[in-house]
């Protein structure tokens, strides 16, 4: 049962830290629903500022305008899983954060995480801890190469990722993290990527969306189909995973998990405690779609079955890309959505597409 | 040809005159395709600010505020017939008005829209004129009673509408329209009434949604559902019709025409130059719902074919209906639109539901 007290009604205001173009769509969604939104946002003029009722433009490190923004909202959630804790610490105090803390820790430190997921039963890439230098000799003994030197926390630091190919690049690598907590990861070969975007309400119902298949150009997502090629028991293992994490996160909102498919079953990539580009078909695919889910998950609301009623090919616009709009426009079953960003940057996700495959329907008049 | 100065790019700015929930449902889906939206609305916190980039809050008659108003935007549309001519006539110097002033002035004046409709070979209710003691006697004569006179203007005036059910009622009527020039309009005996949501594009392509079929509590639209009791044939007339509407006032945007089924054949109501309440099934019904197809239509884009994907009844959800959001929230096909308005007074829409009817799709994990 649902403490009727953590219900929002309609006309609550819900606080979204990032205001980026899942700030948008979720703000977007909060409206449909009746809900009103305050976005913030370091960045000035962020996407989501264009569709919310107020915007704070400030630092993640600016305690006053953190109280501030916790004041006027009755639930803060988020589209990025890397705010820095301090903030978290102040704003938790004053409202609730929805997802939780727990999603947020584990899901900021990679070997927390991989640590995590282990723990569930769940597989996961090889991994160590990497500390200094010989922990990394043990770690490279363990895991083997090539493998993947990378630090435990990213967050706003931004240091880098190396890639061992040979245990004779240790050094440099090491040198490469600038004495930051590291994780060596190994490379799980596989023939497909998958994610399922997983739901779970604030009095423990879980719904999951089918998974889809994700295909990556240059390191950025660039198509996510339904459905993904996945026999039916390896769809119900990939769910039956992510409800597994919702579970043991005590979760209250939408969570992706990207899985890889190996020929010894189904390995777990990462967890993002957040939307994910990979459930931008549901918007065209089902009733609820991952943004409304998520709004009414932490809104306390029921949330919806994940049903799915088409077959959807979802492309991201990146860059220039958005320079095809006028024919993606003359495509009938082209659903078009832009983020509403002023300049397309090389590598820049400016919108995304919906290609609808429908087994009925007819044409119109 | 489309010029194609006239075609907005993404990043445009689209003005919006009526910030209510059709404003706020148009503002969303420019935001979809890029566009940012400015509110102008005389009433403080209209629904639609809450997801609109910028709103002026002014009366029509503030000429100051409508020129700022038009000098931020690259194109002007409304969610309401009833703007003063005074204020579009200081607008369209400024910046193009879409759908354009023929559609305002037909459809702003009864008398005029319904000889409109006249001319065009479509059947209306009986009609005439009436300025006088004297006209109305001719205009008995001719319509008959029961019927209803009305002022020719609606707009901010807010006259009656007075019905006649014997002659003698003639002095009475006439003096509630308090010297307003009006209409004497006879009853037509029909079984049902539909309504077509139809399109044109800048460039004269039309594309119309499959007609719904209305039903009416108190006044008010209580549901829309599709598809309408409607044989093929009176489906393709409905659908003609409106594209000769459409044609006929060079239309470009969305329009709405109601239509009365009766024994003897299709007879248009009334026409509505915009998107319309009959309309929202299309959020779930179609790839590209009526909001959608406005913007893109006054943005110079290609319309959406209006395809229809599933069966949806359309609910209104009036005043205190709202009430009920928690056991709706529990439907899984039933799709949430509310319209973030604060106070729910009765014969307020405070917002609608869309229930969708699909013959395929399965159950959600």
């Amino acid at each position: 049962m649902t403490d009727p007290a953590q219900i929002l009604e309609p006309g609550a205001r819900i606080g979204i830290l990032g205001g980026g173009q899942l700030g948008r769509m979720l703000s977007v969604a909060a409206a449909r629903l009746g809900f009103t939104t305050h976005i913030f946002d370091p960045s000035s003029a962020p996407p989501a500022g264009h569709v919310a009722d107020r915007v704070t433009t400030a630092g993640f490190e600016d305690e006053a305008a953190l109280r501030a923004f916790a004041e006027t909202v009755d639930v803060i959630t988020y589209e990025f899983e890397n705010i820095p804790t301090a903030a978290l610490d102040i704003l938790e105090e004053l409202k609730p954060i929805r997802p939780g803390r727990e999603a947020l820790r584990v899901s900021q430190d990679r070997l927390t995480e991989k640590t995590f997921l282990q723990d569930l039963g769940l597989a996961t890439a090889p991994f160590a801890e990497v500390a200094d230098a010989a922990e990394l000799d043990a770690a490279l003994e363990h895991v083997g190469t090539p493998s993947i030197l990378k630090t435990r926390r990213f967050g706003y630091d931004g240091k880098g990722q190396v890639r061992l190919m040979d245990p004779s690049e240790a050094p440099a690598a090491l040198a490469a993290m600038q004495g930051a907590p590291a994780i060596l990861e190994g490379f799980v070969p596989f023939s497909h990527e998958v994610s399922v975007i997983a739901a779970r309400s604030l009095n423990g119902k879980v719904a999951c969306y089918d998974p889809a298949e994700n295909v990556h150009l240059e390191g950025v997502l660039s198509t996510s189909t339904v459905p993904a090629n996945l026999s039916t028991g390896q769809s119900m293992d990939a769910v039956l995973m992510a409800g597994k994490i919702l579970n043991a996160l005590d979760y209250v909102g939408v969570l992706g998990v990207e899985i890889f498919v190996t020929g010894h079953g189904l390995v777990v990539n990462e967890i993002a405690p957040r939307v994910h580009n990979s459930g931008h078909w549901t918007q065209e695919g089902c009733t609820i779609d991952q943004f409304e889910q998520h709004i009414r998950a932490i809104a306390g609301w029921t949330i919806g079955n994940g049903a799915r009623y088409a077959d959807v090919v979802m492309e991201n616009l990146i860059g220039d890309d958005v320079d095809r709009i006028a024919d993606l426009a003359k495509e009938p079953d082209c659903a078009i959505h832009l983020y509403g960003k002023t300049e397309a940057k090389p590598g820049r996700k400016m919108g995304h597409v919906n290609r609808v495959i429908r087994s009925e329907g007819r044409d119109g008049w």
